[in-house]
């Protein structure tokens, strides 16, 4: 069931849980959602992973056939379970974790009618809060990506010919992504988080609000996917911003690059050195016990100091963050907003993304993926962050 | 709000889901989810559609910004529903449908808490039973989606170069699908139905077993993946299956087909022209009243006449069906297995995909999508059906 390579750090994270559910007096946590499934198990499968608060961890599979290893039960139904734990002389949780902002009303009912714990409490919000604090494995991971990304971003002035539009330019980088080994699944938190991997805003399109909790919008090519590049003619003077997915391994770095065909307005160029500005005073100021609200005010500030309000994170509708955690979802813990009570912690890993829209012009700003480190930030996404003309 | 040419479509859908409520009992349908609110409202955005089982739709709307039309309502949060169903004369629901299957635990007891309905009912079951029977207006959609999809394929044997892996090759054909006007986006019905653009498949991997619920399986790039290509070299001698997604529209059609790298072996051939025959045989048969039980078992004895049930849907672990709906989501109803209780009606839309894995070969045999007509199968997805000898 479990490879060898990933034992040390599955067992790490195991020994938080267990002592996260000690603090809760909480008995088990059952997860069954892709991302836990993957973050516990180190890959993903039909079924169920289960940990009592004390001793090892077992695997409920139902798919794929194959699986073999300590502690690994197969099952049709989780009906089954009540019945191998006693097989099996594990205790039935009084106290049970459950993913309740994944697991379907239906599903979660059904596991609640199987355990009939006295309590159950929340499983998403204590995995959330576990995976924005990165393992040593989880940081390498981010460090392939990073490396790819940057790679993928190099090539992007190779990706434009002259009269694209930006879903021809899109589809040309894409397929460069996949060539460095982009894994194309794109992984969000949250109902409705409809993306495909990633987005490239040209021009007015980027005026567009999204009903998503994306930083920025865009029309998309079709109302049902209401998102990013919609055909936009990629025209002198217009600044095409590229925020396309950091895929590259299971944990995904966010990472935005801004074009340009030909020259932008004096107006763009000054908002792309507020966002550098923003970045590069958040990295002095950053530090464990810093509040995730603090930078997001220092952003604001340096802002309203330019007078760029109206163009901060979008125009027509606006943004109430400029960063987020990531990992094996992209918007993971914490959020950089104004009412943030979190503080930075060593081993966190976030993207930064201070960004404007330019009204006749088009989106522009940076957004990289930093490592809390104990004495500060570690850039990790490392890439020329001026507008690059194509 | 709704845009002009789709109203009359809408209007349709809102009309069926009201006759259905009123067979249930039911006061009103509230929809969140991303596919029922496209499917309802022609545009997914954050927020909620409310249908009462007599009178018009309301639209309570987040995000986007802008959105104008009758009965559309700006909330920021479901708690200020109550506050506005009365302000606008809208009675509170005694029986309220709401998706029991698709909302998490945790936004269905807080929309529950909101309304505080005496009964509440599958929303989910709802909509899948009634979008398993299309609109004119979504078998257009499909009638379009299966035209691109034709074409792409038409073009995969230019994507071959000698070799190449099938991630290589799974780019290039990816690459001609968005240039083609594939939207990208691949939504599946259920939990942890992780799957990228589709699948392509070349030898061996074909018989890797997946943890999802799709015809066949394959390793993948990564276990945060698995499923579909996994670095195959395509080397002579080899099946691979083409099984990639007809996202050109929002109505998603589904079709496979094989290309060989040289000759197979007699045993491929012959899988494959049972495929055929299966199929064949299915459009003999098929018509409106037809179960789709009946169908599988049509699949199955021409399998066993043939001798090659131990390479039916899979090897190592076998699908237990040969064919599911399409539409909004690649997974709708109804679906072609052994116990299934569905009949066939007019205008449901299938995708029928019998299959064989020859071990040393790959993956063989055939998937089209089928529109049901007052008397028989129309197939929409027209092309070549022979191993394509690249």
């Amino acid at each position: 069931m479990i490879q060898n390579n990933w034992i040390n750090d599955l067992q790490l994270k195991w020994g938080r849980m267990q002592q996260a559910m000690q603090q809760m007096e909480a008995d088990g946590c059952l997860l069954t959602v892709d991302v836990n499934l993957y973050y516990t198990t180190g890959r993903i499968f039909s079924g169920y992973f289960y940990l009592p608060v004390e001793g090892k961890p077992w695997f409920f599979v139902k798919r794929p056939n194959g699986l073999k290893g300590e502690q690994v039960i197969y099952i049709r139904k989780p009906e089954q379970m009540p019945e191998l734990f006693a097989a099996n002389g594990l205790k039935m949780p009084e106290k049970l974790l459950l993913e309740a902002d994944e697991l379907s009303y239906n599903d979660y009912i059904r596991l609640q009618a199987v355990f009939q714990p006295k309590v159950t409490a929340n499983a998403t919000a204590l995995m959330r809060k576990l995976r924005q604090v990165k393992t040593p494995y989880e940081i390498e991971q981010f460090r392939i990506s990073a490396k790819q990304h940057a790679k993928t971003y190099a090539e992007v002035p190779s990706c434009f010919q002259t009269g694209m539009t930006d879903l021809e330019f899109q589809a040309e980088i894409e397929r460069r992504m996949r060539l460095n080994g982009s894994f194309g699944m794109f992984r969000a938190f949250g109902a409705n988080m409809d993306i495909f991997m990633g987005s490239v805003l040209a021009g007015d399109n980027a005026e567009t609000p999204s009903p998503f909790d994306f930083a920025l919008g865009g029309q998309g090519m079709d109302s049902s996917c209401p998102l990013g590049a919609n055909g936009t003619v990629l025209k002198e003077g217009t600044a095409i911003m590229v925020d396309m997915a950091g895929n590259y391994t299971a944990y995904m770095t966010d990472m935005t690059r801004v074009f340009s065909v030909g020259k932008l307005t004096d107006l763009a160029y000054r908002a792309h050195q507020t966002s550098l500005k923003i970045q590069s005073e958040i990295e002095n100021v950053a530090r464990p016990g810093t509040s995730c609200a603090e930078l997001y005010n220092i952003a604001l500030q340096i802002t309203e100091s330019e007078g760029l309000e109206s163009y901060f994170m979008g125009t027509k509708q606006q943004a109430k963050f400029i960063g987020h955690g990531i990992g094996i979802q992209i918007n993971e813990l914490p959020v950089l907003t104004p009412r943030s009570k979190e503080l930075l912690e060593p081993n966190m890993v976030f993207a930064l993304e201070p960004k404007y829209v330019i009204p006749g012009v088009g989106a522009v700003g940076i957004e990289n993926s930093f490592l809390v480190t104990e004495s500060g930030l570690e850039k990790i996404t490392l890439f020329n962050e001026e507008i690059i003309e194509l």
